[in-house]
């Protein structure tokens, strides 16, 4: 026996690819934890007979639990909660204490709109108090209240709406499985299983071959789910298994350590931001960056952990090589002999950084991230990446990378994290990604 | 008569959250400049019962065309082309030819990946020229070829099948849209108009208001489809409608013109970054950033366009005081009286990145972008901004932002933007966002 459950996520805004889905994935990751398993995420315009439709075929499915994230808010297309109180069977009526709590929270965030009136804004979320008879409301984070719907008559799915901001959606997720019916709705759940191995600089064919050598040497695949998924030069192996399945994980799991452990970094669930910090703080180091290319995204991915100031100095973006020059303390005769784009100046770069700034330890970034600007000698995707310590130590790369200027980019920071942290276990550069 | 499509994006790592979807949005946009409305995305893991259960459920909502991404790769967990042929209702062939195009582009590829050999490599790829009887190939960008795979008897819909990586699939489905079998599949699209405004600093809840109020003096909204969606501070209102409601557009446009006139900043599909770009470039201005909360997010936003090194001279992240100082001349005496979250500081760190980066107009930014860091006086979310100009011009902003520290960071990004552009248009600051 098992639970499963379906995500509807609404919204014409985010089916028209204007805004990114960020609740989805969110809310995947919840109910696996929760061993809830997931059918599909069906993303829907604000299209009341749309939404239906999905609400309907995830029922068809058996689901027993549905959650649906936004469509509460105060404008008229906004229309969740009525849709899924007619596909409920339940009336809608106004939740007289609701109305009253959402205007509370409007006074008081009304310092925050100072320029518009409070009875325009009233009336405008006195809709987001009218909800489907016998449901349980999650308090408003927002203003938008969430709701657990528990199945009209017979026994068809529970429905939990949400808001479509994450902050909200977020909050309200947890008090939603607070509550008795979605206890109900999850009964049976199973616990899986799941690790993770993480590689960096490995093609997926490789793993392809891996794993149908490991399944000719009597590892039982089938016994377990295995996914492989590449993202800027990382690969990522999660198997996930019912726990009489762990010998089967287990064998698989020494099969790829004993071919590919030159590449293997993770192996419990850790990124390579996570691993970085870690190092960083533990050696009471601190980087400093001096980057072109990437203009600012290494600095902005060592900053986005809390707590990232311990090890993170600052840095430059040397855009114009005359920035290279004058921030970064590059020689000029080292830009003139080698061009801006070249082994020489990404070291100088990272020593420069270390330097003006004052860190342990310096990254240097020099490349070509097109589309424009490519030479025959110095092509589009050309990046040289150094990375320096204070006693000497030095890790210089050149990666030809392919693709848009965006993948150009995110990869030289993902190469550059890598070789950060190859530096701080004092370990030889990784093979080619 | 019209056309309708759906979208089913595989793979377990997208449906688990581990990966976020690309395709779906992108997908979308591209059928809207075709008018082809869509129904929906549904996501689903790599499983060939949830799989052909979603391609179930899209025919019998009607679509003629579902567009499917994911799933051919080498690996065996990729079961996309085969799960289509079987919803197609046609057998699965060895394409010869295919397979010998694909062998080619492998051998070509192999220089990145010499450590591996060619036989494991293209035996891991041989599957992926199996393929539905009748289907039409298209050329592979990558290893994986697209597919399009017409019905098979009666007339269900046409399955476009796509390669996950964006860049493969942006390329492929260019030539999916030059096939006959497409063309006969959206045979009937509705060519839709549409229109989008964009506003900073106005709160979605007094666009509700003025949508009613429209309505109420006789704007016959019911011919339209308008959505509204916040973020970052930003609001767009997208306005769709069939040609003969294009006088209901306009004036609802007008309305909201008249009322939100200051805060109004795009009617022409143009987002803050294209404005600013092309503001810079007209004026021959170039900018400088030293930043310190945002850890190099603003400068990494504002590189993000092709040719930024136009206008982009370069900047400094000061995460830590003494790198305020050090590299950005912020004096010492100011740190003290005021605190590095104040008013002075963001104003010495724009003029400081402009003398010091040689720059027209700097940016300066400091804040506490949590979780950690607060006080009482200073709380976490509070942000100061400062755009200085090289004739003494300068807007200097405070925004009590909340949420997370993502939530922060990418706030004060786009309010930067803003700012940046008030000063080069020469206006007065908008209101608190």
């Amino acid at each position: 026996m098992s639970a499963r459950a379906a995500i509807i996520v609404t919204g014409t805004e985010v089916l028209s690819g204007r805004v990114s889905d960020r609740n989805g994935p969110w809310l995947s990751e919840r109910l696996r934890e929760l061993g809830v398993d997931l059918a599909h995420t069906t993303v829907v315009g604000d299209r009341p007979a749309d939404m239906l439709a999905a609400l309907e075929w995830s029922a068809s499915l058996g689901v027993s639990l549905i959650v649906t994230s936004g469509g509460l808010g105060p404008t008229a297309d906004d229309l969740t909660a009525s849709v899924v109180g007619g596909f409920c069977g339940r009336e809608m009526v106004l939740d007289d204490e609701l109305e009253e709590r959402i205007a509370d929270i409007l006074r008081s965030a009304r310092i925050n709109w100072r320029q518009w009136s409070l009875e325009s804004i009233r009336e405008a979320n006195r809709k987001q108090a009218v909800i489907p008879a016998g449901s349980t409301v999650l308090d408003p984070v927002g203003t938008a209240p969430g709701l657990v719907v528990p199945p009209g008559e017979g026994d068809g799915p529970t429905v939990v709406v949400l808001p479509g901001p994450p902050r909200e959606l977020q909050a309200l997720w947890g008090r939603a499985t607070e509550t008795e019916a979605f206890a109900r709705a999850i009964r049976g759940a199973t616990v899986y299983e799941q690790s993770t191995l993480r590689l960096f600089g490995l093609p997926e064919s490789e793993i392809a071959v891996t794993l149908r050598e490991a399944e000719q040497a009597g590892v039982a695949l089938e016994q377990i789910e295995v996914t492989t998924c590449v993202r800027g030069g990382e690969l990522e192996i999660v198997t996930r298994y019912e726990p009489p399945a762990a010998a089967v994980a287990m064998a698989l799991e020494a099969v790829i350590r004993e071919r590919h452990a030159e590449v293997l970094y993770s192996d419990d669930g850790t990124g390579i931001d996570e691993q970085v910090a870690a190092l960083l703080v533990e050696r009471r180091l601190t980087v400093a960056v001096a980057e072109s290319c990437t203009g600012g995204l290494v600095l902005a991915r060592l900053t986005d952990r809390p707590g990232s100031s311990a090890y993170v100095r600052g840095g430059i973006v040397a855009y114009a090589d005359e920035v290279k020059q004058r921030l970064a303390g590059v020689a000029p005769e080292l830009i003139e002999a080698h061009g801006a784009v070249s082994e020489e100046v990404a070291v100088a770069l990272a020593i420069g950084a270390c330097e003006r700034v004052g860190a342990d330890i310096g990254i240097g970034v020099t490349g070509v991230a097109g589309p424009g600007g490519g030479t025959p000698e110095k092509p589009v995707g050309l990046v040289w990446i150094a990375v320096t310590g204070s006693d000497g130590e030095r890790i210089v790369r050149r990666t030809d990378m392919r693709g848009t200027r965006a993948d150009v980019r995110e990869r030289t920071v993902v190469t550059a994290m890598h070789l950060l942290r190859r530096l701080l276990l004092d370990l030889a550069a990784p093979p080619v990604a």
